[in-house]
């Protein structure tokens, strides 16, 4: 039987947009003894690597054990490694409750992935594992504020780059939806005609011959991500921004 | 006194630049046995973390005993651990000749470092210390090309959004030799005008009252960054490059 290594874990902040909100998805941690609540908190989804298991292996099987889905976008953006970071005594409860030695150092290789869909079904060890929204995340097990916090900087930063808002949005999507994902994640408000102009230069945004159904407003125009074109434009992209 | 951790090390890829190329810093690893040398080959500058260590003060530490200069800068940009890693002939027999075992899995979070002077002492533990050019490097101890690969694509996606060119550059320094690093950072050449255009709009980048000097050739303006300057418009910066 695979043996988990001891000291190396990874972690998955997976964010998801719901037309209003960024949202987190965190996972119930409720400590009982003796059928009473000691407490409960929310951590993000992780695991133990297993000793002879890549990391990014682990990544997509955490993942996979939570949506069933596979081929999910997933980027290691840091690793977290505080000798502090199980010292909080209810993080210490719990490692003992769970047979851990509280003083051990693990650290955690985290990872931010983009899900694009709430209809997945999520199910995470046994355990209630609901979206919450990033601005209103309380105090999370372990580290895991920071590790949520620097996720946040590292999708906004990989935004300035790369397109990875479209893997947050449904297949079809307006453009004043793609506009809200990029002030969402940037934090910012953008001026309407700029963004426009902007990424009318994407060659791979894709505009259908259709339009949205079912909305009490005027309908708008929906477009597509092209991947195969985007892939191919990567290779041209020696520009850098100021 | 302190103990290693036995499963997590750091690796330094520092980069230098001397005018003309991109150069990275390693050290020899020669393993004899008897008075007769088995093989000899270069690694990454790079060390266990201690216990109580956090990973960027090890790899802080790292460059300050090679180079005895401390505030260098530092970006982590991965963690190696495949159970593969250390798996070369060579690797093994150096492990086991350094009393470590072979088989355990040693993860390696990397830093990519930007010195720039060649002027500083450089030791290593008693071992060689050389620049090399970064398209001739052979063939390297454990995963370390892989890791040196990853560490160009860190700095060259990372010059794309933050000018840390002019850490590899003396203080001052010519607008030519600005363009020479981001050519030779991001493997191509730069049209000349787009290129002044482009940095005119740096308010961090300082024309000074002096020109070069010892020079065969016309002397060039001089120029200083400003990091005050640039660290109060990083807050400004929400835009995005397609």
């Amino acid at each position: 039987m695979a043996q988990f290594n001891q000291t190396i874990s990874v972690d998955c902040v997976i964010f998801g947009f719901d037309g209003e909100q960024l949202n987190v998805l965190l996972v119930d941690r409720t400590l009982t003894k003796e059928g009473q609540e000691i407490f409960s908190d929310l951590t993000l989804t992780g695991n133990h690597i297993y000793e002879d298991e890549e990391l990014d292996n682990a990544a997509a099987r955490i993942l996979f054990d939570l949506t069933g889905v596979k081929d999910i976008y997933l980027e290691q953006f840091g690793v977290f490694a505080s000798p502090e970071r199980l010292n909080h005594p209810n993080d210490r409860q719990w490692l003992l409750a769970n047979g851990r030695n509280p003083d051990s150092r693990i650290v955690s290789v985290a990872y931010f992935s983009l899900i694009a869909t709430k209809e997945i079904t999520l199910e995470w060890k046994g355990r209630n594992v609901k979206w919450y929204p990033v601005n209103s995340v309380g105090t999370l097990a372990f580290d895991h504020n920071q590790i949520l916090s620097k996720a946040l900087a590292a999708l906004r930063n990989k935004l300035r780059s790369a397109p990875i808002g479209f893997a947050l949005l449904p297949e079809k999507f307006t453009l004043s939806q793609l506009q809200k994902i990029y002030e969402i994640i940037l934090g910012t408000e953008l001026d309407k005609r700029n963004f426009r102009k902007k990424i009318a230069r994407m060659k791979y945004l894709i505009p259908l011959n259709e339009k949205q159904k079912g909305v009490a407003h005027k309908p708008a125009q929906l477009y597509v991500f092209d991947r195969d074109i985007y892939e191919k434009s990567k290779t041209e992209m020696f520009d850098f921004s100021i």
